[in-house]
Parts: structure tokens; C-alpha cells; sequence
């Protein structure tokens, strides 16, 4: 079993990382969130494996459990779907100190989490990932939200969770499409503060793709420690946190710009990008505009998309997919980054070390997005 | 000018309280949350005098101002106003250090607060409430929050101001059966924290309803001390924060009984009963049922009478304008504050000392239900 701390002034709670987990989580919750009654908000594609092995294992704790299912897509990481879920919690009338406990992937983390934030000003909160992206990136620090059409995660709270319990079997049954996404955190991650650990993915890729058990566990564990960190130095996003975006302005753009042709159900036949994929072309683009800028070396670039063209992730845009740059720009803007209409990027230096800046140009970011273009 | 400070383990804030401060907002947020954009979110029926100072104070302190106004009722602090205002901050793209100013009563406060909270993962937020209630009691404390048809305030978040500036001229304006609601939580202070200054409200009471400006700072300042310390001890409702609900679990079932007669602007002519008037009857029924349980001296419950009556707060519901008990009593079950279904109550033992049980029976309960209606 690994296991991280995560330690904050007001909270404190650990990530537990264990093949098979799910079916202790009544024991674990029972320690951090005693109660008489639980809710499980569990993606609908879940309800009967995972979401069985949860509720089974709450019940055998003692918890009467509330169970409610959510579609696990953006367009549903909506103000609606949250109304929806606080109609359930109050017909079952969940009180403060019920916890809730998100169950699936990151949409549903970060749905559920807002929900626990604002249901009768905050009640406990755990989360089950069930995606590599909700392993090492939505779970861990706090952050909850959902989207409006205006962008994503737009509306949102800080609200740490009790527990984090990443039963690492559930990704044996993730769609590719889905292990390569979450994998491009992982990227990030060596990139923005461990050459050591963008060697070990550059090794233990095969094994990590073959799905492993020990790798995967050995994947998940490092990144939480890598994200953990970050999140322990600074919480509410003031200074290095912002790190964690690196590759993430000009992903938000992307999939903004997209989000149009999804068609609802987000299935590989979609025109949109996941965020992962977004994620991807987003690195690739911040890097070659530090390396462009003349402020990292080219080899960076070149391992980075030697590193994202094995998992299968995206290095190139594909033709006529994405807006015009200038378009682009525009949606970079409305990030909630943004500080006083400046664009704020995150740019590598060289592999485990990144910079903030704010001085681009948008000659610069335009160029960048070209080169996206191939 | 009178202030006080609230001190907490991760926030620190001034409450201000001075005749005409509207007009130096501008200056005061500048030291608190300076930036080169403000919303203000102001009641409509204050946008031409109030709302105008406001914004002229900002725009000469250098902040672009954004104002949106809201219907101040209580069917108005749903989340479908909260959207409304997400859409006004989205448009002109307010970002996170960009602060939100709430200018009005307790609703608008609320609303505002909610909105400020969840804002692009929170926003700074500043009060400035201008009626009673909200400076007495809704504005300080960081409590913030919705309606939504199965209750008041069901959901919210926790969301302390920067800064709160209680402009007392404001009151002058104030209609008469508003500034009686905001001394029933000014009684209330008085029976749960200190008999002192119950009976400065007993002597100063004449000098209060005339709306003499010293009378009026002199109310807010003790008031807005008592909730403040109160606060200090207890931010999140643990423990004593609760003895700030003396009146109000029987208050919230009045309401939500009631809340069907409003006119939907909530004018004299209204069926339904206020918060304070609730808070008023609730305060009476809960002093009852202590009295009746030998449990406090019958003087208080004469004393409390006597007092309401003379603010021309009600001690009696008018026939057939409440439920039957059992009605009410199901509707206290609701209430958020309910622990293991149990209704949990604060019960006066003598003036300035009231205790929490959870062990008033049903018939006890019903009896202080029967009793109000005389």
C-alpha cells in the first residue's frame, strides 16, 4: 500500500493507493467521517461494478447509503446537474456531518466535490477516482467545480476532501483513450518539477500501458507526490500552484473552441479534444514558444513530443479542428487566470524546472499556435 | 466612528460602523482588495441613492465599476439569481482578484456572498449592508447561501468579507417593520450573551424607533460585538455559534410554513411573517418551553414579552395565519442545523445564558407550538 499526506493549516488527509481499495472504503470512511448516512455520487457508467463494491462495503460499515448517478461528461459538469444532486441529498435529507463521496472521474470529482462544498454550507468529503487523470490531478487539493457556458470551471470552491482512496484496479477497465488522457498529467508533471520522473514514464511506458499492476501503482503514487507538494506549498493557487498549468492556458483554449463538436457523449467518434489531448497540444505549444523564445533547448521539445507521440497523445492539430490563432488568443483571455487582461503562461526552462510570465506577446502565442498547425 | 475587528484563524477583518462611510468605500477597499475592477451588487431599490454614492466612491478611488442590482426577497436568493449575477461578472470579465461589493440587506448580502464564493473559486467580497438585520447579524460572520424550495438557506459556503462598513444614515430610510426585524436579533443578543445589554435596549429603545444617530451606532457597535465574538470562537458552527440560533428553529418552520402567503414583494400587506418576526415568535415559543421545564425563571419570559411587544414585534401568531404543530414540527426536522433527526434546540436559563439540548420531546415541542397562538 502507498500512501501520501497531504497537510494544509486547516486540513490534513491522506491518499491511499491500493489495488482494490474500493471495498475497505466503509472501514477508511468510518475514521474520517463517521456517520449514520453516506451519499455516493457515482458516474451511471459505474453504478453497477465499482459503485456496487462501494455501497456494499458503506453498508457493511454501518452507513445507510444514499446512491445517485450522474452522466460523466463536460456539457453535464453543470449548475443543473448540481441542482439534481442537491434534490437528491435533501430528499434523503443527508445532514452536515453525512459525507459524500465521489465516485468515477474527474467531472464526477469535481461535480460532487462543489456539491459537498455548498450542500448546507460544506458537509465531509471523499473521493474515488476511477481515472488516471482523477488519480493525479482532479482528486488531490481541493479544487471543485463545474463549467457554464462560458468556459470551464468557471464556477467552482476550494474544498479538500477527508480521504482519497485510488483503487488502482479500476484502471485495468479505463478506455484507452482515457489512460493516455490521464497520462498526459503525468507528463506534465516530470516536466514541471522531476526530470528523474519524465525518465522513469520515458522507461516504464510499456508497462504502464500493459497495465501493470505494480506500475501502476508505482505511476500513480509518484505524481500524487509531485501534485501533493505543490498543493501543500500553495493551496489556494497565489504562487507556485500555478505551475500545475503548465500546457493548461492554451488547453482551455482548445477545448473551448471545441467543446462544439462534441456530441454529448464524448465517444471516440467525437471531433472535440479531451482535456488530456488538449493538455498535450498545449505543452507542445508552450514548449516551442520557450524554446522559440530562446529560454529552453530544443532537446526539451524534442522529448516531450517523443514522449507524447508514444503514449498516443497528440503533438500536431489536426487540419481545420481548430479556430484561427487570433481566435484562440481571444479565448485564452477568459481564462480565469487572467489577471488584468494579460495572459499568463507557464513556460519550461528546462525539463523540471517551469517560470510564470505574463510578458508574451501575441505574436508570440499566435506563432505558437500555428506551429500547432503543423 | 465605532469598529470592530474579527480575528480568525485564516482571516482578520474590520467592521465599520459611522454615519455616511458609503462615501469613502472607495478609499477603504483600496487597503483591502485593491484592483482595477469592482462589482457591486446592490438591491434596486437603492441603485439611484445608495448604489450612486457607492459607485461614485469606487470610480474615484480608480476602479472601473461593474453594478448589477437584484430583487432583495426571499424568493429572489435562489440559485437562478446566483447565475444571473455569474453572467454580469462573466460579461465583463471580473477575475479572481476583482472584488464583489454586496449593497443592501441580508438577501442581497447572502446572494452576493454565494456568488462571491464561488466565483472563479472565490472572489473578495465586502458588505456593506444597509439595513438592521444585515449589519446586526447577516453581515458579519462570513455565512453566505441560498434558497431552494425545500428550505431558506440550504445551500452556501463559508465566505468571510475583507471588510464591512455599516453605514447607520442608511437605517433612516429604513421602513419601520424592517428595522423592528433587525431588533429582534438585537434581543436576541441581549437573552443569549449578556443581560447588560438587554436592558440598554429596554432604556435606549425609544431613542432607537426615533432613529436618534447616536442611538443607532451605539445598537450596531454592541450588536456587531457580541456576533463578532461569538464568531471568533466557533467560525464554522461547531459548538457555541449555535446559541446564535436562540429562536430560530422555530423561526425557520414559521417561515417555510408561512412563505406561500408572500406577495412576492414582501409588503405590509403580505400574509407571510419576516425573519424577524419569525425570530420574534420563535424566541417567545423556545422561552416558553424553557419556562415551562423549569428550566429558567418566568421573569425572562415576561421581560422578553414585554420588550417585543414594545418594538412591535409579534409575541402571539394571528389565528389560522400557522400550521397545525405536528405540521411545524415536521418542518423543524428539515431544518439544516438537525443532527441524527433529532431538532435541536438553544433554550434560555436566565438572561445573557442559554444552553443547546436535542432533548425536547415532541409534546414539549407541540405545547410551545400551541402556546404562541394563544
Amino acid at each position: 500500500m502507498a500512501t501520501v499526506d497531504l497537510i494544509l493549516p486547516q486540513h490534513r488527509y491522506v491518499i491511499e493507493i491500493t489495488p482494490g481499495s474500493l471495498s475497505w472504503l466503509g472501514e477508511r470512511l468510518r475514521a474520517v467521517a463517521a456517520h449514520q448516512r453516506a451519499a455516493i455520487i457515482v458516474d451511471e457508467t459505474l453504478t453497477d461494478t465499482y459503485g456496487k463494491t462501494a455501497r456494499l462495503s458503506l453498508k457493511e460499515a454501518g452507513y445507510a447509503v444514499t446512491c445517485t448517478t450522474m452522466t460523466s461528461t463536460e456539457r453535464h459538469k453543470s449548475l443543473d446537474t448540481v441542482r439534481t444532486l442537491y434534490d437528491h441529498l435533501l430528499l434523503d435529507r443527508l445532514e452536515r456531518k453525512s459525507p459524500v463521496i465521489a465516485l468515477g472521474g474527474g467531472v464526477v470529482g469535481d461535480v460532487a466535490g462543489f456539491v459537498a462544498a455548498t450542500y448546507l454550507r460544506g458537509v465531509p468529503f471523499v473521493q474515488c477516482p476511477t481515472t488516471l487523470l482523477a488519480m493525479v490531478d482532479a482528486s488531490v487539493g481541493g479544487k471543485v467545480g463545474v463549467n457554464v457556458p462560458q468556459g470551464k470551471n468557471l464556477i467552482g470552491a476550494f474544498h479538500q476532501p477527508r480521504l482519497v482512496l485510488c483503487d488502482t484496479d479500476t484502471l485495468k477497465s479505463l478506455p484507452g483513450r482515457e489512460l493516455r488522457c490521464g497520462l498526459a498529467e503525468c507528463v506534465k508533471h516530470g516536466v514541471i518539477r522531476s526530470p528523474r520522473k519524465f525518465e522513469w514514464l520515458e522507461k516504464h511506458l510499456d508497462n504502464v500501458l500493459a497495465l501493470d499492476a505494480k506500475a501502476l501503482v508505482e505511476l500513480v503514487h509518484w505524481n500524487v507526490q509531485i501534485k501533493a507538494k505543490v498543493v501543500m506549498a500553495d493551496e489556494k493557487e497565489a504562487g507556485e500552484r500555478a505551475h500545475l498549468n503548465f500546457g493548461h492556458t492554451f488547453a482551455h483554449a482548445i477545448e473551448a473552441a471545441t467543446s462544439h463538436l462534441s456530441s454529448g457523449d464524448e465517444d471516440e467518434a467525437s471531433g472535440a479534444y479531451h482535456h488530456g489531448e488538449a493538455v498535450s497540444l498545449g505543452m507542445v505549444a508552450a514548449t516551442r514558444l520557450a524554446v522559440d523564445a530562446g529560454q529552453c533547448p530544443g532537446e526539451v521539445l524534442e522529448r516531450l513530443i517523443a514522449l507524447l507521440d508514444r503514449i498516443g497523445l497528440p503533438t500536431a492539430a489536426t487540419p481545420g479542428r481548430l479556430h484561427e490563432a487570433a481566435a484562440l488568443i481571444e479565448l485564452m483571455r477568459m481564462d480565469k487566470k487572467v489577471a488584468g487582461g494579460r495572459i499568463r503562461l507557464v513556460l519550461p526552462r528546462e525539463l523540471g524546472k517551469v517560470t510564470v510570465t505574463d510578458e508574451a506577446t501575441d505574436a508570440q502565442i499566435a506563432a505558437a499556435w500555428k506551429s500547432l498547425a503543423g
